[in-house]
Formats: structure tokens, sequence, C-alpha cells
């Protein structure tokens, strides 16, 4: 029955020798992460780097100091750039050194937070009481550390859809019921937002985009219209979604009036807050999220605004019953206990889809201890005050036109030329970003708006400085006036 | 516009003092995976430890050493076992030191796997290759890093039902011919994917459970007649689930017969090789789980018989065009460019539902090498030679009672006592369990087997060794002996 693997475990024979590789691996990163402002903020990966990572399939184990050396060769290097003071595409956080330290401790235990009594859950349970405190939720509330806004939505609108319905429709399934469901969104709303429609059976086209007024935020006349429609075509209007800072612009949606709308309509009012909620953290932006607190739901993430590593969002349910009914399943194998390793009841896994889930919230629970939620919440105001600086440096400058309001941390302008065509323009505007991301010079991304194609700068970035925006109109006027 | 702060990140004011500090960290992590055997599998978390993770909001910043003494005295050593030779519950992976490595250098790129062109994609591309290559799948398959078996099973799930119903259903929503869709799985297989057909909005009943036979397989002659019952009756089959690897036994349903039927009928064939799948890496399990490379979707984790850290698995899918037509969404401000950063199409947030994806292809990439497959089968082998000595013991023991067959890796049994009953037994086994998992002797759990509370044993454990199998029944016999 014994044969010769059996007493070799998987750790390293040799242990000295692991210990220094991982002390050099630790080196090597927090290195990285040191000089980020010296590099350029992105650059190709290299042919050689992509060949190291097309190899087949390892059968033998292989040399442990060679493998560490690819990492730092061929993929350290080679990020996507998003923890440079530069990066200025899409909506990324910018991660800290702290998530390394975090990461370290998280490794070692390896823990599975689906359940069972151990003390990453109670790190969890800190986090989501945390999450309470910051947004005035109930003790009733629940809340699940997630992988992002998309998750967070997920398990929303399925506690709002199954609500809806009855807690039998798990069972059943939606039936011709399901299909009468309606809800109410931005025509700017996140684009999660309709696949969870679609995930959860109800389809896209129940998800009812509302217009937006000039500043990109749901015009709260077409919502109240949209809903009276559907009422009259015997449809069931069931929820209603806010957007607290759209991808585009960084527009909010008035989400005081939203939040009466639902009472009124008895809608589940779902604020997706992927990056915007945070700004409850600051004196200046919390105003224009008045309502935020009035949510059935929110959504967010720790790895935008608060800088968390990827992956790390959250839900908010302010009836956790009910989230807890629209989840829960306990098997014979998953049986509860008052005592030993099967007690920390209710489990976490009862409060989502995941049944084996990581150890996220030691990310979190760190990164809140090492920084304080008012020096979080003093970035993410300085984040704002930088997209406004970055407003006024453009309309400074006759070749640069401004495409939306700058309703938070977001700045869509475009590079004007006399006598090109909207074609040309969009061109043109493309070109300039991809040679700033290609020279390594910043990495602003695109989007269109009005079918204007527009330079996105988003700021959700610790690292930014004023002189970055400096430099980066700069570098738009330099290559707008080349390129034209 | 300028203010104190703006020009101070969040990076650590301090570096040395940072660097030197992260270093402490790691060498307490590494300390705490090499001796892990010297440790009780578990103990419960002590009050102090729990206090310290009921602080209120943290709104200032507080002392990074200080921060770091919390996780590594209340956090640390309360971890649940899985890492310990003797944790025999549920189905956790143990993980390896090698983690860690893999986790550093990912924690310091922060990397966002939701798409774009760099590093850390091709890590992911790469571990995919490997899985065509492990499965047999063809190059026009795809598949995705997930966070575990249930989110794979979803996308797997989401993609047959778009398939059957055409993938206009992402918009309609599944309406009244979504209410006629039928699948069917072993009356064992896994509560995911019940919860699977709840959330995809076709309600668990359409999941006809499937008796299983002695050996707990399902019965080939009842899933005949539940198709043809549906078929009949005017429903829709569409999918047949095979477990690879049952949670309550280890059970191996008949694959190559159930793609024969899938086949038949035009059923999706998905297997949920949550543990199970791996067993195809080796020689002397792999004829046990003959027709898995038939199937349409394979879900399986790399946390648990992979021993990668939590969370880590994957869905893999023959038909990629249709994976990805299922879960494709790109707006405006996600537009794929040929160049620059936004290069790198497809991205994977084609291929399921989040957009922000962490990098956890690098735990996986870094594992698979380190160690080579043919060592991780050999682990694989071995965990099941340590169950059939398990049984060889228990079948020894008169006060011992083998509760089910020994498929694969674990093993369900109970003490027995003359003149007990049915529940005075069940008492008298989960009291042994307890205090098993209460004096950090071993942890295994319990499940219910024909109305029986089972002592279960469950073997994905590189660091168990033929000694803890006799252990662990030695304790079982005194604990029984002590407590009848």
């Amino acid at each position: 029955m014994t044969d010769k693997t059996e007493e070799k475990s998987l750790d390293p024979e040799n242990w000295e020798a692991f210990r220094a590789l991982a002390h050099e691996m630790l080196d090597q990163a927090l290195e990285h992460m040191a000089t980020c402002r010296e590099r350029p903020v992105w650059k190709p990966v290299p042919n050689e780097a992509k060949q190291s990572l097309m190899e087949p399939l390892p059968l033998e184990a292989q040399n442990t100091k060679e493998i560490a050396d690819t990492v730092t060769k061929s993929i350290l290097p080679y990020g996507v750039g998003n923890t440079h003071p530069k990066f200025f595409g899409w909506v990324h956080g910018s991660g800290t050194p702290g998530n390394i330290i975090a990461e370290i401790a998280a490794a070692a235990m390896n823990a599975n937070l689906g359940g069972r009594d151990h003390a990453a859950i109670y790190v969890e349970r800190q986090v989501i009481s945390w999450c309470r405190e910051i947004f005035q939720f109930p003790p009733t509330s629940s809340g699940l550390v997630v992988s992002g806004t998309s998750m967070a939505s997920l398990i929303a609108l399925k506690t709002a859809r199954d609500k809806k319905l009855g807690i039998d429709v798990r069972k059943k399934g939606i039936g011709a019921e399901g299909a009468k469901l309606t809800a109410y969104a931005s025509a700017q709303a996140h684009a999660c937002i309709g696949k969870t429609f679609d995930i959860l059976g109800l389809g896209q086209k129940a998800l009812r985009p509302i217009p937006v007024n000039s500043n990109y935020e749901m015009d709260m006349d077409s919502l109240r219209a949209a809903i009276e429609k559907d009422i009259a075509d015997g449809n069931q209007p069931f929820c209603v979604v806010g957007t607290a800072g759209t991808v585009n612009t960084g527009a909010i949606d008035d989400l005081a009036a939203i939040s009466n709308i639902a009472e009124q309509y008895d809608l589940w009012f779902h604020v997706d807050g992927a990056f915007g909620a945070l700004g409850w953290l600051c004196d200046d932006i919390r105003p224009k999220l008045a309502g935020l607190d009035q949510a059935h739901s929110i959504a967010f993430d720790f790895h935008k605004w608060m800088h968390v590593n990827y992956d790390a969002g959250f839900v908010l349910v302010r009836d956790g019953e009910a989230h807890r009914r629209s989840f829960s399943a306990r098997p014979d194998y998953l049986s509860p206990e008052e005592r030993g390793l099967a007690g920390g009841n209710p489990w976490f896994c009862e409060y989502g889809l995941e049944l084996s889930r990581g150890f996220r919230a030691l990310k979190i629970w760190w990164q809140i201890k090492e920084h304080g939620l008012i020096r979080i919440g003093q970035k993410i105001s300085d984040n704002c005050n930088q997209a406004r600086y970055l407003g006024t440096l453009i309309s400074k400058e006759a070749e640069l036109e401004l495409l939306a309001p700058i309703g938070l941390n977001i700045v869509c302008f475009r590079y004007r030329a006399p006598n090109k065509s909207e074609k040309e323009l969009a061109v043109l505007n493309r070109e300039i970003v991809l040679q700033l991301q290609e020279n390594g010079l910043a990495a602003p991304s695109t989007t269109i708006l009005g079918g204007k194609l527009a330079i996105r700068v988003n700021i959700t970035n610790h690292r930014t400085q004023l002189k970055d925006c400096t430099e980066l109109i700069a570098d738009c006027l330099k290559l707008g006036n080349k390129l034209k």
C-alpha cells in the first residue's frame, strides 16, 4: 500500500532555499511598486515574453528559481499600468503595497470563506459591519464580499426578483409571471446590469433604458412615464437601478428622487455604485449621493476607489433575510452545528452563488485599517479636484473641447481641428490615445458620447498629482498638432 | 486647487520600515506553513481574537506594525485547518507554499484580467491552453478561470440554455419556452447545480434528480425514463449533468453512457468534476472517468485536488463561440482596438459574468509548473490509496461500519454500538466528529446516507500519510468506546 511518493508532500524539500526565493520575489515585488512612476505607463508584451508563456503542458516539476525568473522577466514588467500615476483608463484602482502584506497572510492560511468557524469568517463579518456603518444600513441588513459589482448586482437583483415573485420561484422558475417583470435604469447604466437581467432569465429587454438629461443623469419624468406605461400595458415593474457614477462620464443619478419613486411604486431600489458609492466617504461628494442610504441594495467595488487589489467588491442588502432566503441551500454534507468546525452560522455561502470563497476580506480589512477612511476619502476628493483641474486646462486650449460635464472624476474631451469631419476627428483622437499608450506617456481610454469619439480620462488613482494632469494635456496637444 | 494631501499617495512614507514589515510577515507565513503538522488541526477562535475583530469603523490610519500583529496573533493561527495533514472535512484543498510566491507577484501587479493587452492575459491563455490539452478539447473550445465550480457551472449551463433557446433569449428572457426546459442530474449531484437552475430562471424543479444505484452513481435506465417522460409530457430536455466525484461518497457517474444518451437526445452534456475531474491526470483513475473528454462542458476546481489556493476554478466549453455569444457585451467604453492597451481581443469578460477579474491564473500557472502534472496526479492517486487503506482498517474493526463503497477518496463510516437506536447512533457519531475537531485531533465532517449519520472522511490532501489514517481510526475507536 505504501509507495515511495506517499510520504512526500508538495511542500519544498529544501525549505531554506524556498524561503530565500520567496524573500527575493518579495523584494522584486516591492521594488516594482516603489518605482512605478519611473517606468512607462504601459508597454506591449514583447514577443519573447509571449513565447515564454506558450509552453507545452508541464508534466515534470520545473526549477522554482527558473519559474520565478519567468515571472520577474516576462510577467511582472508588463502589467496593465494601473499602478502608475498616469494610468487614466476605464475605472481601475491603483493598488497599494499594503495589499501585498495582506495577500501573504491570506495565502498562508488558504482559507475557504464559504462557511465554518474560523478567524477569516470574523474578518469578513467585520468588513460587513463596517460597510453597514459607512452607508448607515440597519443591523438586519446583510452583506457579502464578492469579486466585484457584476456579481454584487446579480446577487442584489436576484434577491429583488425572488422577493417580487415569491420565494417559490427558486423551485418553479420565473414562468409567465417572470415574463412580465420590468425594471428601469439610466441609458448610461453599466452593461453588467443588462447582463444580470439576461442571466436571471428576465431578458435584457425587461430593463428599460431611461433617457438621460444633459448631465447624463437619469431623467425622472421619463422614469415615471416608463413605469406608468408598463403598468398600463399589464407589466409588473419591480426594480429601479440608480447609477452612482456612470462609466462614461461619472454622472450620478438623483438617488433621492429615485428612492421616492421606488417607494411610490413599490420597486426595489438598487444602486450601482461601482466606484461612485465610496464618494460617500467625502464631505464634498456625499451631498451628490443623497438618497444612497435609502437604497434596498448597493453594489460597489473596493478595487476601484479604495485601491484594494483585484478583485474585491461588495453587495449590501437592506433586507438581510430576503437575501439569505434567495441563496441559501444546505444539503446534508453542509449541515450546521452549534459547536466545532461546522459552527459559525449562518454561513456566507447562504448569501451568494459561491460555496468556495477565497479570503478577499483580509486585504479589504487591512486597507481600511492601514489608511483609515478619512484619508481614503481625501484621496477620492483629490481625484475629483484633479478632474476639475483638467477641465480648466481643457477650457483654456482652443484645440481641445470638453465633451461632457465633469460630475465626479471622469473627463471626456477631444482634440479638434478645423475642417475635419466627425469621422476624421474620431480617427485622430483614437490615434492620440493609442500613441499615448504605446509611447508609455499616459493611459486614457476612449468612449463615444453623442456619436463623438472622446478621449476619456478617469482618475481613480491615489498616485496621480496635478502635474500628471498638466503633462497629459501637453502631450495630447503635442500629439494632436503632430497628427492633425 | 492644490492642497497638502494631493501629492501624498497611499504608498508608505517610510519604504524601508514597510519592506521590513513585509519580510517579517513573509517569515511568519512560511513558518506557519512549514510547521502545520505540529499544531492541532483546528481550534476555536478565542474570544480575545474575536474581540480584536470587532472594532468601530477605522477613520484614522492605524499603525501597520500593530495591524500585522493582529494578523499574526488573532487571525493566522485560527484557520479552518485545511493545510493540516489530518484535515478530512468536506472537500478542501490543502494549499502549497508556492502559492505564496505567486500571490506576492500577483499582488504587486494588481492586474485586472477582464481584458486588455498585458502579460497577465497571456498567463491565463496559457492556463486555458493547458486545460484544453489535459482534457483533449479542441482548439475551438474556450475556457475561463473562475472562482470555483459554482461559477463554472453557471457559465456552462447558461451557455447551454442560450444555445437551446436561441441567442435572442438574452434580450427577450426565457419566456414560455424556457418554462418547458428540463435537465437531469444524479440525486447525489452537488447543490450548486440546482442553484444554477434557480439563478437562470429555469427553477430547481427543471433539474430532475435521477435515482442512484448502490454505488451512488446515476442510474442510466432511470435517466432514459425521465427524459422519455418529459418528452411525452411536452417538455424540452436540453441538458444532462454528470458528476465526476459526488461530495457525499466520491461516486463517479458513468460518463460514457451519459454522453451516449446526451447524443441520442441532443442534450448538452455538462460534467461537474469539481474535485474528481483532475483524476484524469492519474492512469489508475482515468478509466473510471471515461467519457469526460466527450463533455460539452466541464467545471472543476484547482483549489481542491491541485492545491492551488482559494479560490480558483475553471470552466471548459467545447463550443467556444456559443460560450462567447452567451456572455459577450462590449459597450462603447470597452471598444476593442487592434493596437495599444485596448488590444488583446477577445477579452475574457466576454466569457463570463465578471468584468473585473483578479490574477488567479498566476497561482495556477505556478502550481502546474512547480510540481508538474505527473507529481500532482501521483498525490491524487496516493489519496485514493489512503481512502482504500482506511476502508481496510474499518473493515477489520467490529465497532466500525462502512456506509458507502469507496469510489475515489471519500470514506463514509460510523461507529456502531449494540442496542443503540438510529437516533442514538447519529448523536454518538456526531459527537465523535465534534470531539475530534474540538480536540484538534482530526477534522472529518458528517453527512447523511440512507438516513444514517456518517463520519465522512475526504482526502484531498497532499500532506496526508498512511499513519494519519491509522491514527484517525484509533481516535474514532477511542472516542466511540468512551462515549457509547
